[in-house]
């Protein structure tokens, strides 16, 4: 059994202050929202912003105080249902398509519902038993960590807000200038053997990242950058959307229905292509990232380019490589909001855009690692039950906080699904 | 070719002043609502309140301002596209079941909107030329009408977007007081012939209440007073929800798949019935008007009670009787914004609550009356094309505005509609 | 108490005679077809021709056989339950759009199934107590009649099972020849007031059509014919199904939405039309009456022609003024199973075909006549529950047997049905 | 380049030999059927009989005649657009979901076409250029092995036809002995490292099996039979449909949505369970394999026994340990199309049912193999197409032909298909 060591005011007071700071770039991101943007929920998968105000909240509520705090009184009951997300285990919560229905509680209240539990917060990390201050001190970085993606969750569902407005308002005047041509790209080698990836245990990671295991990979090349929109452009222009012979069965079913011929975001005029950003509607720019595409048309792509979109342990094995700890790029902290042409906020001399910019669908499916075991509980229900039907995507966006990120960390989403910041770069065999 | 009299001045200034006193209205029943009640829609019913004040204002830009505005400059053309409704005549509009979706225009600019465009329409009353003042007063009224309806699905509607928040918040503090028992209902003969119903040619009236006309009607005799929530009790209490012998076919396919027990707002709490009021939550008051049912609801409890429901020209031969011009009732006016026991608002002999109160389901469709000749063009999209399975209510509710009602007006909903305050009377053959 | 006659054996016989007559009708319409053909539903409102002949048959065991047959033994359970089709009194019954699902019974085990309640309707209707016979008399005519109904529904299904099928299946090689042209359309005039129309209290009839009552009609004028083929493609021609003036609001919805260019069985081949009848594919005749017509396109056409669609009074009034009890016309006895010009099959001087050829729609909605009051128990299900949101057709068709028809006869379907032989005639105020 | 040997006729009369066994299989499973069980489609998934005869033909007709056969004129278009699958490379073709609305071709017609494309063929192998031979040798065995995949489908097909038909028809009298308890379950143990599997190059196999491929393998056991009917009954009694911690996400809201209590074809009789077979409906024997599970109640299965299911990797890893290329086991050839107990078909020491009985779910996705890479054009359909959202299974089961599996066979279904005879075995780490 290991032993409790004392934790030092010290330690009580950094975690306060990492606990300060992720809550409150929440609400740094919501600056810019009239109230009524708080409150809709345009599609089921955007979940209103006063949402992720008080789902987070609750996370703190639900784990940490009702199980460290003495004789807890919690804060609101109807709240708890309300702000409850998917967690089977903490009973019965509002069904997620009808977040945007509820007008109640208001954005006043559920910032007034967030001070108050950030106030019994700060009294409990003051105040809890040496005993388990250890214990608790994980949890706070898992609801850190969960606050800090739906902070993502929250750019990209107010831009989906806006985007579908159509008044089409701008969250920010702040925006990437044009920048020059990006090169064209090359395919960077790594030979193959039994390699090592996921988390090492030490250190605060999900659990779908364990164990660090090894798997056998084959020689492969991988893009030194991103796809861009100006080779994106060539695809559609190629007629990549008609042409069934490039899609997964599953895929061209999806983009048949819906009618998809570009991107999301993306607005025809006349012959020129524009795109919905957040600092508002503009020309597309070549040599941006291609961004707001699902997994079936970065397949698409890569099969009409000839080539594949690399697995997660190829993306992993090249992204270790050039992790340094300090992931350089163009995170949510930078204040873009938008993906940037390679070697904007990073120099690099092979492998560029790994971190930031967007999401990288890969071709694996999210599925547990070898020896990965789902834990019971509320705690299964974080990563584990999702591991069916859905895609694998690794590296974060511009939407994603730097902290946030590791080479290690899966990012999954469905197959069909583009309100992310989501792109794509591609691998072949060699 | 008629004459066109001068208008004087008085007659421009009463116009106005009506005009004032309608808006206004609008605005006062929205006093209530928090920024965010204004921008929910949790079913296609239910349109946001915010849209409500955009879409009244934006009838008189578009029947008024657009058409005798010298030069006029519209407002806003993405608020047009935004706030028209169903007039397919005015080209694109916002999809209705997505009004909710929309966070922008805010609220303050909605607001501002409306005060602009009474600001020009004041303006147009009192300059516009003699000339087209008579055919101009006529389009203001319709608006005015037209905001009155839409005042009156405000209020339903708010009443829906509350009763489904699980915070269950109060709109008004003032209720009814609970009074005593009703009297038991007794049936008021009337004898049959070649009647007169709808609209004589002068005053303000809709389309579909002309032209006045004969239609036969048979000796019948109609409930004194509408049916009460102790008479609905009954009829659940003997299983009348279980007894497929008293639906219509598509009632009970509707009432299966719904699961409905009991009327919308009534919650089973334990062995008694609550209902949600624009007060609150509170007891079942028996001696209160049935509301918030459907037409099928409505069919199956007369089935049961061995009677029928009028049609509507019975109901309006009876109506007839009691029709002084006063219009004594419970209507919005009174603002308590839920039914009251017979005899509360209004002192009769014969017939009790015929207007205000509830709108009263009938066994009528909504049909043309003989000789009615729907206009082109937009004025025929107002009431003309929605001509086809809905049923005809009548005598208005406390919803709607003392000032709106008239013995001849002809409600409709579809069978399965509930979130308007609809209940019934009861008729027999004699 | 009505003094109980003893039937003669003659009376016995002639309704055996008339039970075989029509009941063998049924098996002579299925002559043409395959056994395949007996088993598909492609839409929900198609029933498997199989289905036809067990429910008809059903229905004689259901209400003839368990109730007037000494210790009736029911042939076989199962078949009980899949034949059954809405009666809700009669409990469980296999669901409407699963018909075509079922490969058992086969068509052969049907058609022994038909074969032994034949013959115990035989031995019952024999051996019967006089007692019994005359109650037992009326529901054999009612089982008699509920078969002609399906005889017609095995008709209209037969054809959407053929038209539907790529290989365009011929029913029959008997075609009617291509006639000369239709004479212009008159209006003939009817003076109005108080007329009595539904159906006398003697002789079959069904319960929709009772009672006989007083209704005020105005003067009118309907046309001498149906509206042929040639009118329609004018209307089609002149935009007819892009103009949203035209329709009502859930009339411009479906159209939208099903892509509706024109009747059902009606194929574009280049710039002419093609129609399917069940003679084959051949030009569409401008003399011919249109058919296969939703409520909503005969509305629309109306309203194009600036007339309107006659209420069911109106029609039956004007029928009345040619019923001489033979009901000259092209019925299904005819064997063209297709409507013909006007004046084919019959000689008339004012209103022609408004017996057989096609079912035509009135701007009627389907409800109760005054002072109709709906059986309890399984005869309340005939007719009375579907009295919702239905429009009302009148005069029988090209499917429909003459003996089956009457002019108080109320066929009913929904405003967007298309699958009968249904058409219309215009109506006129004077 | 490689030398084309000239086939001498021995070998041609062998490829006739095969393709005639085959071909005739496909007709020998449908002897039980009457005409109706050939025409219905209870669900999408399900083809009617008479689809599967024409589109195995129409493969033959389409890949091989219409390739090699000189002046070939087509059979029949509206065959060829009836019996096209999904195969957009060969242009249109009747929607899925409609295959079982259509009457025609009759099975009569069908079996003649079946009859002339063999006549043809055997035409075609017996006269084709010997240059041609080898390269249409290839196809013919793709097309044999096709119609074998389609074998598998009719058996399952027919069986759920059968099993949700009220009247439960009997397929087959043959039918399995009540055989004794099934021993307990032991975990067989590999040792990991790097591994190969896929199919070698030579040799008939589908490209979803190649290219044999390097894979890291940690030490695993694997159960040494496939779970029991038995055993699955503890996990229905131990409450597994009703405790959300054991399900994924997807599978909890498929089960609660279509209210699965039990795997397909289980009919609970009072507090016993039935099962519906082929050869009628019993009650369920403990020592069977459970069979008609999804992939979701595998894992959950597994989940609540503290096991996993096997990857395709251990799975073929363990495979290979006992496949001795005779494939012992119960398979279609048996004719029983009923899993049976461990030992009944077999005689192994270490791992049973490795083949036949029920395709076993594995946990993994089914995704190209490294280095894969999809045809162009109808080829790259056959397989590469669908590898999207779907879970392996392996082995083989009941109603697959013996001369179609093998140890590298990739089968593939989606998570919550049950129609197939699929089931499980469970794995762990060591």
């Amino acid at each position: 059994m290991k032993a409790i060591e004392t934790p030092d005011p010290v330690t009580r007071t950094r975690l306060t202050n990492r606990y300060d700071t992720v809550r409150q770039f929440t609400e740094h991101l919501c600056r810019p929202l009239a109230t009524e943007d708080y409150v809709v929920q345009p599609i089921e998968d955007v979940s209103p912003p006063k949402w992720h105000l008080g789902h987070t909240t609750w996370f703190f509520e639900q784990v940490l105080l009702e199980t460290f705090a003495k004789n807890y009184v919690r804060y609101h009951d109807t709240f708890y249902y309300i702000f409850n997300s998917y967690y089977q285990h903490f009973g019965d919560r509002a069904q997620r398509d009808r977040r945007g229905t509820l007008s109640r509680p208001t954005v006043e209240q559920v910032y007034a519902y967030r001070k108050e539990i950030d106030n019994r917060m700060h009294e409990l990390i003051a105040t809890v038993d040496d005993a388990q201050f250890e214990e608790m001190t994980e949890l706070v970085e898992l609801g850190l960590h969960h606050e800090q993606q739906h902070q993502e969750l929250l750019v990209t569902d107010v831009k989906y807000i806006f985007a579908t407005n159509p008044l089409l308002p701008v969250y920010t005047e702040h925006s990437l200038p044009n920048a020059g041509n990006s090169s064209s790209a090359t395919f960077v080698r790594f030979s193959g053997g039994v390699k090592q990836i996921g988390a090492e245990p030490d250190g605060f990671t999900y659990d779908c990242e364990h164990p660090r295991h090894s798997t056998f990979v084959r020689d492969f090349a991988i893009m030194n950058r991103l796809v861009t929109c100006g080779e994106y452009l060539e695809f559609i222009h190629d007629g990549g959307y008609e042409n069934h012979d490039l899609w997964l069965s599953n895929g061209w079913d999806v983009i048949t229905a819906r009618g998809w011929k570009a991107p999301l975001f993306w607005v025809k005029d006349g012959k020129s292509w524009q795109i919905i950003t957040l600092s508002g509607i503009r020309e597309i720019r070549e040599t941006e990232p291609v961004c707001h595409v699902s997994h079936y048309e970065a397949e698409a792509f890569a099969r009409w380019a000839g080539k594949r979109l690399p697995t997660e342990a190829e993306w992993e094995v090249a992204a270790q490589s050039v992790d340094d700890g300090s992931y350089a790029g163009n995170f949510v902290d930078e204040g873009y909001y938008h993906p940037a042409p390679a070697g904007t906020f990073e120099e690099r001399e092979t492998l560029h855009q790994m971190f930031g910019d967007v999401w990288e669908w890969t071709s694996s499916a999210f599925l547990p690692y070898p020896g990965y075991r789902r834990e019971h509980g509320a705690l299964g229900e974080y990563n584990g039950k999702f591991m069916n039907d859905q895609m694998v995507l690794r590296g974060g966006s511009c939407a994603t906080s730097r902290s946030h990120i590791r080479t290690t960390y899966r990012n999954f989403f469905q197959s069909d699904r583009r309100w992310q910041f989501a792109g794509f770069r591609l691998a072949e065999d060699v």
